[in-house]
């Protein structure tokens, strides 16, 4: 097989999830009753600091939707950026558990939203019938170019939202790429948040992502939506226990620095190519197809972006040489 | 812990299950076009002796639900029983999935639907726009009460689906219990369906099961609910691995008969008490709440059910001496 | 033509409710921004004593679905009787408004719902995440078979919604029929309601019924939904001049106590055949084959109501003449 | 009051819309089943020169979103202006009415579509299950910048939905105006739809418009969700008689040349000032906030459109001396 810069979300589950799992296999009540489950709002309150109530999830959309389901009634709208992740890669999902609610799209560098761009988009609604009124704003954490919000930008967001009276979702597939990079607390990275989607599986998990709310009435309405939307697992330990041995020890920060240092020392390799700051375990550089097909030549595998650039991903486990021999390659070409 | 007869759906994961779980562990391509996944197709069509488009999903809601939004449109409905778990045990998804379509109750015993309760449910109907029409009728194989359909009893019920232009789904969450129990051939057992859950979970699986279409050209419109559920994992190889590991050497039905074979053990413990005939793993006796609380004291765990019974139900690792203790306890009440 | 009894719901529209519309011809602001929209909180809080946010809609469908759709989430239930209109006669209208809320079917003669039936209702469903909890209670007044509630009734109810904290919805499509049969007031008639569907079309209005809000911060919610549902006309002009036009003067109650007293001396010459007492403008005889077909070669229209029995209704212009030759056919039979 | 260029949707109700809904009192067969309901399909098939199934509707929301909603499955998308009424102005109406599919937002000038701008819209959709994939094409006819699309566009724009397999939908609120600007045949002004929302209620009608199928297939799956979403109202008649009255003689065509003949000339008064062709009833031009006031002061009255403009709209019954004095005002600034 080739050396895998592809995408984080395939990658080898981390031994000690395997371990959790393993260990949790002696029958427990069925669902979320089981004393995995009922570990994690304390757990993650411990790593946040703060109340939360804690869903377990197989996937990051069905994290990102039951949250704006939570927060959205079918006739309104969540503000978003135009690439974000609700908006252009989860077939709809967010029409489907919302009912029908609208994704407002905002502009801004990195695939960030701004202030401006926020107040742009709220500020071209009508305050009629006629038009859909937001709810919500939805910020991607690191964001699709794997750029991450600094804790002033979230507290400055977190305040807009306040004012407008509008809930804050935190799309987290790479929260931890993003915290790991910001060397901040976890709060800190999303703050204000009524909820959150902690990713795992793009971090060395299995099937399991952490819906956090922090406004912890809205989690009895995602429970119900949970089993509604069939993600109430009957054997849910197992995706509690990886939760819990993500959290322990802090392995979901080192899989994440493990991945982002493979991602800054490709990006110290080809600065002149950098599309974006490297602020997570994402690059994407220009790149024309003939120095693509090169470094595929030489075992290299990973995603086109458009004609002249690439996507390179890097996850917990990239091996340390194969990223040593990429960043020499691109270095070389 | 106590001797377990709560349910089958959180039992441990069969070992060779774990095996081939630790086995997809290698990188793949995400979501379902990994090489495991890419096998299903062929594996249950081998298993079915036709071709097959087979979809995994973490739950069997998932795989009920996204069946029957593939067969009915939202204003239309589905004819299943009035204790069927679309209706009575999954919060609504099937009103979820289908955007609103309406589960029409038939009547029958051990939650069987007849041909003429079915025909009883489509008689009520006015053929005019006020009234919702039927697209679909939905079987349990086997039944909420552990009934099996017959061969031949799913032969007439599939006839009359096709005389009314409807389609069929078999929701099989015990499907391998009740091919187990009928000695048929898998497809005999629901034949006629255009899609089927198979179930996997509560029969010693982790978190997969198998959405099984006939009607192949459902599968496409499936394969984008099921992204727009939330519930296309990106490491579904995982998925993939339980459901072939299922099939191999028909560690289904080995599983199933082990779980069969207590049950009719209990079953033959007390013959009066039955309040079905014991055609799966599931049982329900007559039994007063001292009767109950003599057995709880003895350590064993179910359920009531109602005031004057209890549910039993045996799973593919309920230990024979748990099962002859529990009917030589039941015996001497 | 015949002398028709088959329905209300296409009779011809009051004069005084044609004068109101002409007068309204006069161009004025769009939607329901126009001076007659704007009195109508005002009319019928008058009506009722009690404040009231009211909106125009032209179906009793459109009403009673977008007073549930503003009660009830979509994971959510509503009670109701086993042959209401909302279950039997609106295509599955209150699953698309409520996205997929479900009816909880309840029992009880002549279409009403009981204290008891209530109860069982309410008692048959598990309070987990697994079950659809209810959220409203839905009776109509007066029912599907011609009855009314009483106000000791309506009392009772109400302070059972209150018990369970649920909200009370009232279909009153023939809701001037039962205050008129009762001879209470309007809101003893439905007392205890969040909101009402008082219906006009019925009762000589043309395309306007009055959806009425008690509880008043409901209405801003169901001014978005009618939007949201292709219901908010921009002349709304008619259709609050045809709600204003059924106030003035009371003639909601003189159309009603017209069809009424047509319905009681039909009732009179065939105590009989009463399937049930007449309380509205519907009468169910038990009536032949043959005895119905004498009576339509008299020249009377009307329903068969299943193989033994035929539906009457009266109307606000129902000719007395008509009424009386038919109560003496019927007495002649 | 004012003279009127606020809007044509609030505009008073023509003598013969009157007359024929006074004609239609008598009582008929309820819903659609009613004689004038029934002579829809051929009075617009004779229109159109093809094969139509009609239905009324109360709103233009409602008649696009019923459109739309037999065209789009619920994880489809719709290719639509990003200024398109359905996307600015329906409060999400085609998400409530499509389950969530989702509006595809293109660019081009005036509001209207081009082929390049739908091919950009559609080339940038990638062919799998992550991405919302369109069904359908939405224009505006005329768009909501009062421009017309003219015949040899609408045969490019159709031959590219067939290309593409998508349905062609337009929504003709304004459809009578560009019809008479274009002074091409009906049929020439849609060709190619499978659906076109026919607009009356601007032009001169009470409450009904026409949602006409081409492809006659669209219209039984309408009609039942017509029902469920509370619009197919009990007297029905009333709605039909608009419709024909408006056909008869052509009395939609004669209503809008009067309103085109009167934008026409409020155009020529300033054609530097003029911000698109005016090629409907409809005008933007630029005009300060001081001109702006000036002309209200002369009795004039209209929207501003943003801070430097202002829209101007005529009616059917738009005062030739109004015009001729706002012209005259307009010129004098």
């Amino acid at each position: 097989m080739a050396m895998q810069f592809l995408s984080d979300n395939a990658a080898a589950v981390h031994p000690r999830i395997w371990e959790a799992m393993r260990a949790a296999d002696a029958p427990q009540s069925p669902y979320d009753n089981d004393a995995l489950s009922l570990q994690l709002d304390a757990a993650f309150g411990a790593l946040f600091g703060r109340d939360c109530a804690v869903l377990w999830v197989a996937t990051g959309t069905a994290a990102n939707c039951l949250a704006l389901a939570a927060m959205v009634p079918p006739h309104g709208g969540v503000i978003c950026h135009r690439e974000a992740h609700i908006e252009t890669d989860e077939c709809g999902a967010p029409g489907f558990y919302t009912h029908g609610a609208k994704l407002i799209l905002a502009e801004g560098e990195g695939a960030k939203l701004t202030l401006a761009s926020i107040d742009a988009a709220i500020g071209a609604i009508r305050k009629d019938v006629h038009q859909v009124q937001p709810h919500a704003i939805s910020v991607t954490q690191a964001s699709e170019y794997g750029r991450a919000y600094h804790p002033a930008e979230m507290e400055k967001i977190a305040a807009q939202a306040v004012q407008h009276g509008l809930g804050l979702h935190v799309d987290g597939a790479r929260f931890a790429n993003a915290v790991a990079f910001l060397g901040c607390t976890p709060w800190e990275a999303c703050q204000g948040a009524s909820a959150l989607s902690f990713g795992c599986v793009k971090n060395g998990g299995m099937s399991a992502e952490a819906l956090v709310f922090f406004d912890t009435q809205l989690a009895d309405l995602a429970r119900l939506r949970r089993k509604r939307a069939g993600h109430l697992q009957s054997k849910g330990r197992f995706l509690a226990a990886q939760l819990l041995a993500m959290l322990e020890g802090d392995l979901w920060l080192v899989n994440a620095r493990a991945a982002n240092a493979a991602a800054q020392e490709l990006g110290q390799a080809a600065p002149d190519r950098l599309m974006h700051p490297v602020e997570a375990n994402e690059l994407f550089l220009t790149m024309t197809a003939p120095e693509r097909d090169a470094l595929r030549a030489q075992g290299f595998s990973f995603y086109d972006w458009g004609d002249n650039a690439a996507r390179l991903v890097t996850a917990w486990n990239t091996d340390p040489a194969h990223a040593a021999a990429l960043a020499e390659a691109i270095a070389a070409l």
